[in-house]
């Protein structure tokens, strides 16, 4: 489930949409520009005034079709989410540090790369010229589920649990957005257990922390969460 | 990286090769049965008196064509290597975790997954018949490379990391098989700096130290190494 292959792409109403944001919502301080034309996500950008926060989203269909109008595009944002081969056939690169840094290297300052059952990779510029690999770079495994049953909207709602943990804590440094990511990370976990909307219809603040809180105990090694418990200490059995 | 095809097995001198552990060896405490025939694996086993732990690697030549020689042999070991491809076929289950529950169910206490460039699972049984994710499952992402001269051998160094982390803490605990895990990538990710064992001959133990820490700060989001440090406060720039 981490390869998406597109058979056939059809804009439909997006291929004459000329959006406009009312004027009320032009001073939203957190913005999402979801996977559209490219010009049209410079000309929604431009329409706000004075965001904290700037997140792009893309695919397959714009790098390949209006390549420079995405480029613009990523120069004037703050993060950039891209899948894994997205990131890759963007920057031309098949490694994906090596690609990563080469889009850093357009303007953004932080780039997402979601790896479906993967999980996904955090990259931020360094500071100057150095690249410590354990600043600049975080990696999480996605959260492990027994029944996937439509993957569905997992990149859309990681986006949506990614932005929404960032609008609430109001922090921007590598820490919250590594928290971010996990946070990203989880809410799609319920997306894709059920179709469409429907897991998300039920789904409560504190599904998210419960499942946070489990993601810290799938994934750590040293000073384990829970490790006063002596779940971990056990010998294997 | 992550997925491995097998165009040919060839057993050359392994197809009449009848192992005899010398007698001094076979007190041996840690024991790890690499990848051959089971039934030699099965004859060795029985040939050590009281190991502390027995680890076993495979590969799906002997899934294939000596199934219930590995299933028995399986059912003696305590540690089962798989890749991600193995796993999912021994088990005849295409989701990762119900076939690591499977195979955790035929004997072994606990089965790493590895994955390639997507790092590695650790799965142990729960306490009774209870399976709480966060306790008996462990991911973790592969330690990240900008350039990956060869990846033979990244399996092999994987298991020695692994084993060779065990045997020194001499702790048999879901907490040392954790660290144990991370010891094995990081150990694996010299191995595919360079062809054959060139990386591996100028390694040393502060180096694989090193690299340990630093996939603590790639891989953490609470409670961040180093974070006094103020690199992971800074807003992302």
């Amino acid at each position: 489930l981490n390869v998406a292959e597109t058979l056939d792409t059809q804009l439909n109403v997006f291929a004459d949409f000329r959006p406009s944001i009312p004027e009320d919502l032009r001073d939203a301080e957190y913005v999402f520009l979801a996977n559209i034309d490219p010009d049209l996500q410079i000309a929604l950008l431009q329409q706000c005034r004075a965001p904290r926060l700037t997140v792009l989203d893309s695919m397959n269909y714009w790098i390949t079709s209006k390549r420079d109008s995405l480029a613009r595009a990523i120069s004037m944002v703050d993060v950039v989410l891209f899948n894994e081969a997205e990131t890759k056939l963007f920057a031309a690169k098949s490694n994906i540090l090596v690609a990563a840094k080469q889009i850093l290297g357009m303007g953004p300052k932080a780039l997402v790369i979601k790896r479906g059952e993967y999980g996904s990779i955090l990259v931020t510029r360094g500071d100057g010229a150095a690249w410590a690999l354990g600043e600049c770079f975080f990696l999480t495994p996605a959260y492990p589920l027994e029944r996937v049953i439509d993957p569905t909207g997992a990149g859309d709602t990681f986006a949506a649990g990614f932005m929404g943990y960032l609008a609430r804590s109001d922090d921007l440094s590598i820490e919250a957005l590594r928290r971010a990511v996990v946070h990203g990370t989880v809410v799609a976990s319920f997306t894709v257990e059920d179709f469409s909307i429907d897991r998300l219809r039920t789904l409560t603040t504190r599904d998210i922390d419960e499942r946070y809180q489990e993601f810290l105990k799938l994934t750590y090694f040293e000073t384990l969460p829970g490790s006063d418990c002596e779940c971990f200490r056990r010998p294997i059995s």
